[in-house]
């Protein structure tokens, strides 16, 4: 048995992490019971107030007393041009109309200054909390950020999706990287190498990056089961990440329609769009994908483009109607299952002690 | 030590294919090193004559006692449209005017028919031949064919980029399959599931392949290593097929230009272009690539576009100029290495059984 350096930084007796996914999803059921099941649980706590996060770590501490994690993203700078906006949210009202909803013409829209205040507030009740581990996707926070959740003896993860963004991960101080694959469901954490032409594979992916670096590497992007864990261990990881393996579990709090759509998808049904939120991310192939494909190059940035589409996507979950809702999912579809947590980790780690006692070759 | 079918199959002491790579690069010595090396060498024959396909496997048998197999392209229907050359003509001849080539107009195009009469020509010439293994790519040959194949003893391996290409493979009687990720370097394999869109990552794609088929799956799409080997073989798969790693080796015929660019390159700097030969293909970023990704919807399909590339490509090759050459490579590039065929499977089957003694949960 090697020593995982990965599982010691986390506290944990399994290399699983959920992945931390926003909007709703990661109800404090399902981090708890990952926590409780040996593997890390996540808050995806991107779209939350500070309120709110304080609100559900405490509802998680009163259902597990195993290390759990939260996730963040990094505010990107971003302008407000008005003409952008107009021309986005023509082919919005189209779609409104498909709902009957009414046309929408003015938005409460957040500039960079109120996101990045948003940020610091949610990094300060992290630290109030003492939540053990913190990720980050979109970016790396400041100098002075990363310094002040060290001092506060968190745990720190950054995402990556080139070698390129893992070393500047590495380069800031973050003692784990989470390399995400081309497979990967929801949306990319790429921040500095972000053309969608120059999506990696994760098996590509994984041993390069970890050439590269010298903190443990966790793998995430379409693994669902202890094949895909031991593989990425194989590769050189120490641990996987998952998103789609857990979203369509009893605990998670993805609407039922979302998971029904991923339980009777195919591995080719998902593409990358950025229409939902002004970021690319994979879901499965929707009537709104398809009919925003042609606006997608005039669309504003995150998270601007995100509060253009909100009414659109709030209406559409309401009504159990797959057709306009972001339907997140990685390329491993077919192995969803609507499952119990606690089985999930199970059966994979039986799967995956298994594999590492066969001698294929 | 469990059984390896495919291993049985092909008569091979190690499971690894060199990829059947057209255009030069699978030399006589490169295919029968790697199958001295206890691999499967594989010739890439098809742009090749019938009488080209005899004179390589006889060289080969002068080199070898081992087992080799070859690859055929199957041939599918186009149309040869006037206007449409002509358009797709018209950015070509700006390349041209670059090379200080002259303008081209008119071009010798083979037709469906003479295509199709060509394939026959080399399928005869694999069964007189007594080549023991035949791979397809670009879909499955007629019914007849497979039959003819079957009677005469040879194993039969066919591509797939999703499940459905798959399990159509195990149904007309391939005794194998190779699974081609997005990952993979040189032309995408589909032949039913043809939208750029729809790319299967390695990892989500050989798992699924492998819960819906009964015949042998073989990974192909950026292996280099022994940790691609083993993590291939945690995922289901019975071994794999490597491209841009036997291609860097030195006994490969692909230029020197091609070679250099593939071990200087990093990891996202691959992208998919049809623009070189109608097919999606996958290759390193250069000059031609950019110039030609606006007309890139316009063009026809293979092989009249290879067509009416192939002067361009030839002038850039012998200039060593990579601007204009097709610089096929999977996305892991950075593990490539010039070394020698011998080398490269010595290592990397050392690295599969260190990692097979492995126990890391």
């Amino acid at each position: 048995m090697l020593k995982n350096k990965m599982k010691e930084l986390l506290k944990i007796e399994y290399p699983i992490i959920q992945a931390p996914m926003a909007g709703g999803i990661t109800t404090s059921k399902l981090v708890a019971e990952v926590s409780n099941s040996g593997g890390l649980g996540m808050i995806g706590a991107g779209y939350m107030t500070s309120i709110q996060i304080q609100e559900q770590i405490r509802e998680i501490r009163q259902l597990t007393s195993k290390p759990f994690g939260i996730n963040l993203f990094v505010p990107n700078d971003f302008d407000i041009i008005e003409d952008q906006i107009k021309s986005a949210n023509r082919p919005l009202n189209q779609i409104r109309k498909q709902l009957n909803l009414k046309p929408k013409e003015s938005f409460e829209i957040s500039n960079s200054h109120d996101v990045s205040h948003t940020f610091m507030e949610q990094i300060k009740v992290v630290i109030e909390e003492k939540v053990p581990i913190c990720s980050f996707t979109f970016g790396i926070p400041s100098h002075e950020v990363m310094a002040e959740l060290k001092q506060s003896h968190i745990t720190l993860m950054g995402t990556a999706t080139t070698v390129r963004e893992a070393v500047e991960n590495e380069k800031a101080g973050m003692d784990i990287v989470v390399v995400q694959g081309s497979e990967a469901g929801g949306h990319r954490g790429s921040f500095i190498d972000s053309d969608k032409e120059s999506l990696v594979g994760l098996m590509s992916l994984i041993p390069q990056v970890v050439d590269n670096v010298k903190i443990p590497v966790v793998a995430a992007g379409g693994i669902m089961d202890g094949r895909g864990l031991m593989a990425s261990i194989c590769l050189g990881a120490k641990g996987v990440q998952m998103g789609t393996a857990f979203l369509t579990c009893v605990e998670s709090g993805a609407n039922q329609v979302h998971k029904e759509a991923i339980l009777s998808a195919n591995e080719d049904h998902t593409v990358l769009t950025r229409s939902f939120s002004g970021k690319w991310a994979r879901g499965i192939k929707n009537k709104f994908i398809l009919e925003m494909q042609e606006h997608e190059k005039i669309l504003p940035d995150f998270p601007i483009q995100n509060t253009l589409t909100q009414d659109i996507r709030k209406t559409s979950a309401a009504r159990n109607d797959p057709d306009f809702m972001s339907l997140w999912s990685g390329q491993n579809l077919r192995l969803a299952k609507n499952q119990t947590v606690s089985m999930l980790i199970k059966n994979m780690i039986a799967e995956a002690n298994i594999l590492s006692s066969l001698e294929e070759l």
